[in-house]
């Protein structure tokens, strides 16, 4: 298979992540398909063509695959099933075993745990007397967490010492679940990679990320780490893609935790198998985007440069945040970054505001 | 009129220039709907919407211009009549009065010549005699061309010495015409500016401009030239703009000229009321895109920063050029842009790299 420009790019999901991939994709004069079971998907406005089905319409997905040279995804949950469809016709790039680790908080965490990488503490829920052993074991506070559909905190509580377990377990309805240990992280950084292919590999700056009602609110970069921590992260990065045989881009987030002797440590907190909102300043604050780099990766072609231009800051724009796009437009220092989602719902990403400073 | 992210941008004309519009209005939040005669057109490919219909369909305009919320252009040789159904819908941007300037060589010279503009002498010519008795005013070499529809040199004779002023005529098959001056010009120039329609202005640095086979080949910012010549450049522009209640982007060509006691001056050479193709740089070498500055100034936004970023070299790939995808891809200080057009076809303009240094 050779992909060259002219080519099409599938992409499964519709979000702002997969309108930022179909906008990169074609400025390299790729047709993009996108693959969404939302009409109103963000996605669909920028792509030539799109397919609005669900994610369990095998003849759709059938069809799809057929139309495109190479597929990809803009979420790590799309279903099973899809993925096996659509990559028995076409290159899924990331790959299915990558959706299969990630999708499930509990491989994924085994999976880094065998990798030798270090992470919480964690155990597998099933039912209350599972978590009443993991409670046990971890000690409190711990965080109770769904092994499926989690995302900016949601199928997430917190075991404290007054919580009750029986209480918590219902929270999250019975599904099957983890315990982790809670960390006390100094910081939350991520850092955002690539690789090819041919095994190829390429690491964004590290970032500080900050957030705001779970939800990410301010990246930083650079993440004024101590330049073993850097290295670290990126190795950390590189180990994953590796063992995951993965292509296209994809962020690790990490927990920096301050040791008693003063030393930084990196735990792994989770894999995001995609573009990531942490990596939405390389947009204007890198030589290369993620986005772009998303697209080189899955065809095959060279990785762009990672090189950070100046100081930046990203600013997630959530619910009512988006009312002030022309202060933001005002601002010479701002990029401004709209999703073209109509209704402002709260905490809902709207859009980003990348500074240069 | 109020024009807000979630508004509709309606753009006549679906090339790259559209196609660069519609990825930056829709990085800003509008949604587009792109109307061109071509069903291969590439702005069609990044637009949530399209009309392919003729330029004379008054229905199709009509309906075009009813569910949109503005409209621009990104060729000046919109016909007279299709911008002025557009315009009596909603806001044309720019104007119907800069088309009908700018789409006629000889009304475009005489409104630059009565602004007080430096340019090459021009007489109109209608017929054989008309012709002889300019080039009896003007001398040789002159350059004939048609006042209408003429671009990359097409439309264009030069009248040497030995030039037979009635085989120069038949070239241009009769059409009426202009003939001009022939400037011995040391290097060609560009200022690539834009107006608000509260008359707010900004202009990038001027843009040094190498043509091959009369086709904008290599774009060099910083130009160059003397400060003066700079703040000239910018002096025309402006003025250009003001006299025609001007909004969006646009650029004015001009000729250096070296004067006998080595000063510069400024010769206008033509107006292109629309994104430019030596203002491509701005979309990773500037602040703010051009494609972006255009977008905001149709919409009454507030204009974007003009700094430039370094020394930038813009080259545009024509025909085979385009073979060179990959190697461009592996160059870290190139950025590539492709406009997805099919069929590379000598004289075509398939893409352009920006080269950051």
């Amino acid at each position: 298979m050779s992909i060259a420009p002219g080519s099409t790019l599938g992409i499964l999901g519709g979000g702002q992540l997969g309108r930022m991939i179909a906008q990169a994709a074609a400025r390299l004069g790729l047709k993009v398909q996108v693959y969404n079971d939302d009409p109103g998907s963000p996605a669909f406005e920028v792509a030539g063509e799109h397919t609005c089905a669900s994610f369990d319409d095998r003849a759709a997905l059938e069809a799809f695959a057929r139309a495109v040279d190479v597929v990809t995804y803009e979420f790590e949950n799309v279903p099973r099933e899809a993925a096996e469809i659509v990559s028995a016709i076409k290159p899924l790039r990331p790959n299915a075993i990558t959706l299969a680790t990630t999708q499930d908080r509990l491989s994924e965490k085994r999976f880094l745990s065998d990798l030798g990488l270090g992470l919480a503490p964690f155990r597998a829920v099933d039912d209350l007397a599972s978590l009443e052993a993991a409670v046990a074991a971890i000690g409190r506070p711990s965080v109770l967490k769904t092994r499926r559909f989690g995302y900016d905190g949601k199928g997430q509580v917190t075991i404290r010492a007054e919580t009750e377990l029986s209480q918590a377990y219902s929270e999250i309805a019975g599904a099957p679940a983890i315990l982790e240990g809670f960390v006390t992280f100094e910081r939350e950084v991520s850092v955002v990679a690539a690789r090819s292919p041919d095994g190829a590999f390429a690491a964004y700056d590290l970032c500080a990320n900050t957030h705001r009602n779970h939800i990410l609110d301010v990246t930083r970069v650079p993440a004024l780490v101590a330049p073993q921590t850097e290295a670290k992260a990126r190795e950390i990065a590189a180990t994953i893609a590796q063992a995951l045989d993965y292509v296209g881009v994809f962020a690790v987030e990490l927990f920096l935790v301050r040791n008693a002797d003063g030393t930084e440590e990196l735990l792994v907190n989770e894999i995001a198998p995609r573009v990531h909102n942490s990596g939405h300043w390389t947009d204007f604050g890198a030589a290369t985007s993620q986005f772009e780099q998303h697209v080189r990766a899955v065809c095959g072609w060279p990785l762009g440069s990672c090189e950070t231009f100046g100081e930046i800051e990203m600013v997630n724009l959530i619910g009512d945040d988006v009312l002030r796009w022309r202060e933001i437009l005002d601002d010479p220092q701002a990029r401004l970054t709209l999703y073209g989602k109509a209704e402002a719902r709260a905490g809902r990403k709207m859009g980003h505001v990348t500074y240069l400073r």
